[in-house]
């Protein structure tokens, strides 16, 4: 079997998809041949020892005309990975067979064209979710989804639309079609997940906040209603919890806690912060509720991560240094930005370790918002105001890094260690690939550890949905790990609480 | 397992449905049991012995809502007849569950409501197919498909409409829910099969005239757009040729050819007739196009058989008597009334053996459709015109009755035996039951042989259907029964028309 280097960080993965072409020459039928379309073709399967193939309706529907248009000679893409092999389109001989993954994420949506015969990726496309337009985060979706039994539809409906359109995307890009997609990914979080496939989503907003399933879902694409080839599957990997998603269980995958001997502790920072430790070969995970403010929300001049958004704050001989993206004037403050100024204004003294700023300092100002720190002046920014950071900016950040820290400590617990024996830290996601380590620790979002321990590995959801598409191995080794995983429900945890108000001083 | 008499010529039928019930306890999801809702499922299940059950989309999604507003106590109803058990319905507790059996004629749709627990019919309801408003027979509709790509959906969605509808019908006479219809079973020619699955039908009206699909299918319902349970599921017999279809083998199977070690000679007679002979432990069959005239069609003063219609001609010390579809007076002519006058014309020396109308009788009238027999007067009439029999009228009997009879020695010859060699004739379909069996022998039609051997059995497609929803054993010999059928392709036999046309004359 070829192993491949695929983008990720966990090593090589065997390229070993699930779905795999098979060119066929059948026999036109005759009168002496009389045999249905689909027999004829289920013979030429097991022929080249294909067993009991199964035939999906709309691969059914397509074949009298495909096999006819191509003369009778056929590549079909055979799904390998089902209770029977499943053939999923029949196209021209020799057409390239794609893979497309897709990482829903409450913000944004990536997808990406996997060639499954290399498994290279050879386009990529990134939009909006469109869900937003019904809430912001997942909660309020949820809510939103409660109004009335059409809302869910219109949120799953809003989303495929979203979906098509970067398939469309790609297509255009490598110049392929729509059916030569042959098989599909999906990771998200699991209220995403459900919505992507068309569950209900209410018992995610009610306690016990139970999933409809957290096994892996193997569908047709069409299902859902994501046009690829006629029966082109459509996996899932499996959640751990309510709160806890199929996108953790690809990050920890392309992390390689799947198959780790070392402690590690895996951190997917966003409005819901989901963190895992191995350990022992065992796994733990958990999923703090640390909202909003790493994605600019809830803060003054808080902003998306877009120009003139502060990324970086920075201090030389006693002077704040901001940096912006774009190199443009500031306009606001992003996330990182926002950790930064916070681990910076720590340090100087602007903020003392409950979080309450020195009305003393020369920066900070009472203003309308009570004080606050002027960290660029009016006649420096784009938009010609202060970019402040109030006492309730700090508040938020507080809020955030204690509910990470609780839920990290707890693990620790869990597994009966200290934070110094973990080998590796592995920080994903889009915040977590810019956040800057030391102001993470300083503000004690992250444990006080060597950096060299620290790994930042960006959209390791969207690698692990990718690995997924073009290895078996990966997909059993998903449901291994889901099934592994203990997982602590911290909203009704006796020591979370404790640990959280602990956890809310610098 | 409990064996039922059920309405059939088969004998008795095992009462072992491929669906069946099982009541649940679930526990309620608590802080200690944070298990999916799926995966709770599941669960139970597999303490009841049900191993690794697969739950489809349309069950997940529906799960969360009736698993809470049952209270966890639930009646699941598990089809067994799959690769894996397959939920197919959450209930509530001890809800009968029902079945659907379908017949799709040409003509017209019947539809049947089983008690699965009991294997009795509960309701019936019957409608005109609403596809004959694009063709009357298959291959005018066969034609119409092709006439753009969204003719084929047309077909489709007007079959399923009607069927929806009949579903309603049956709902309200029994007075329960679609959402305890857990399984249904549809028979019909294989055009109208391939158009109910949403096939295509093109390949059917070009030579060789080969199925895109033969072997049973076993769909969801709803992939379809039959409004039932939400993982309900939808088993079509396998069929035979492109002219020879599920309904027919719904047919040998009810009227015990799927396992008889007697020489039994079958016939569904209508536009197509099949033909089917079991011999040995052997089965041959055919399809014949004997054409519409036993529907009234291309008759004369043809008509379907509705009040008015003469139904029965007989013949009293030379006096030919008339009887009519509701003891009426006549305004036309059905197909066993015309079928009974040419049989009756032939015995009264008005009919000669070539077909041809005696000019010197005296009920001959010369006409403007050239020389006619006055078989009922305008004065005796219902709308005051003669009821007549035309030369082309006779001719068209001629051609049918040729068809079968041609079909029916071809199948003998293949067996090797003569006429007399058969055991039993069947004979199927709502004209066969009608048609006098003198008569049907007189013009040829039907071999000569003692009427004791006949069996007239009424719509057996619709009771083989109705067999098929309650047993496992039956869909196994429809299986079996498919794949033991030697089919004869007529239309391109050597011997066909030699066969034919000497089978032209009286």
């Amino acid at each position: 079997m070829q192993r491949l280097q695929l983008e990720g960080q966990a090593g090589d993965v065997a390229l070993d998809p699930p779905v795999v072409p098979l060119d066929l020459q059948l026999r036109a039928p005759a009168l002496d041949d009389l045999r249905a379309d689909a027999t004829r073709l289920v013979g030429a399967l097991e022929s080249e020892g294909v067993n009991e193939p199964h035939l999906c309706l709309p691969v059914l529907a397509e074949a009298p005309a495909r096999l006819r248009a191509q003369g009778w000679s056929v590549r079909v893409a055979v799904h390998r990975g089902q209770a029977r092999p499943e053939v999923v389109a029949i196209l021209p001989i020799q057409t390239a067979l794609f893979g497309l993954a897709i990482d829903v994420g409450t913000t944004k949506l990536a997808a990406y064209l996997v060639d499954l015969s290399t498994g290279q990726t050879v386009a990529r496309a990134g939009a909006m979710n469109p869900q937003i337009a019904f809430g912001e985060d997942v909660v309020s979706r949820i809510s939103y989804a409660n109004t009335a039994p059409a809302a869910e539809r219109v949120l799953h409906d809003r989303l495929i639309e979203g979906l098509n359109r970067l398939v469309d995307e790609l297509c255009a890009q490598a110049g392929i079609e729509r059916a030569s997609i042959v098989d599909a990914v999906a990771v998200g979080n699991t209220a995403t997940q459900h919505l992507l496939a068309g569950l209900p989503v209410r018992q995610l907003g009610e306690a016990p906040y139970v999933a409809a399933a957290s096994e892996p879902l193997n569908l047709r694409a069409a299902e859902v209603g994501l046009q690829l080839a006629a029966g082109a599957t459509l996996y899932t990997p499996p959640n751990i919890a309510g709160y806890v998603g199929a996108d953790h269980v690809a990050m920890l995958l392309a992390s390689g806690l799947g198959d780790t001997d070392r402690t590690v502790l895996a951190l997917d920072i966003g409005t819901n912060t989901e963190v895992s430790l191995a350990h022992g070969g065992q796994l733990w995970s958990c999923s703090t509720a640390s909202g909003p403010a790493f994605e600019g929300a809830h803060i003054h001049d808080g902003m998306r991560a877009a120009p003139g958004a502060v990324e970086r704050v920075g201090r030389v001989d006693g002077a704040f240094l901001v940096y912006t993206i774009g190199d443009v004037p500031p306009v606001g403050i992003c996330g990182s930005g926002i950790l930064d100024a916070v681990a910076q204004g720590l340090e100087a003294g602007i903020i003392d370790s409950r979080g309450a700023l020195s009305k003393n300092h020369p920066l900070v100002r009472r203003t309308g918002h009570g004080p606050a720190w002027v960290l660029v002046p009016a006649v420096r920014t784009g938009h010609g105001r202060d970019v402040l950071i109030t006492r309730s900016d700090v508040h938020e950040i507080q809020l955030a890094k204690g509910a990470i820290r609780a839920g990290t400590e707890l693990l620790l617990a869990a597994a009966g260690i200290q934070a110094e024996a973990v080998d590796d830290v592995v920080v994903a996601g889009a915040f977590g690939t810019y956040l800057d380590l030391g102001s993470a620790i300083r503000v004690g979002m992250l444990p006080s550890l060597p950096k060299e321990r620290f790994r930042q590995v960006g959209n390791a959801a969207g690698r692990g949905a990718q690995h997924l598409l073009v290895s078996r191995e990966r997909r059993t080794m998903a449901g291994d790990l889901a099934r592994r995983v203990q997982y602590l429900e911290l909203t009704t945890h006796g020591e979370f609480t404790n640990r959280f108000v602990a956890a809310l001083s610098f």
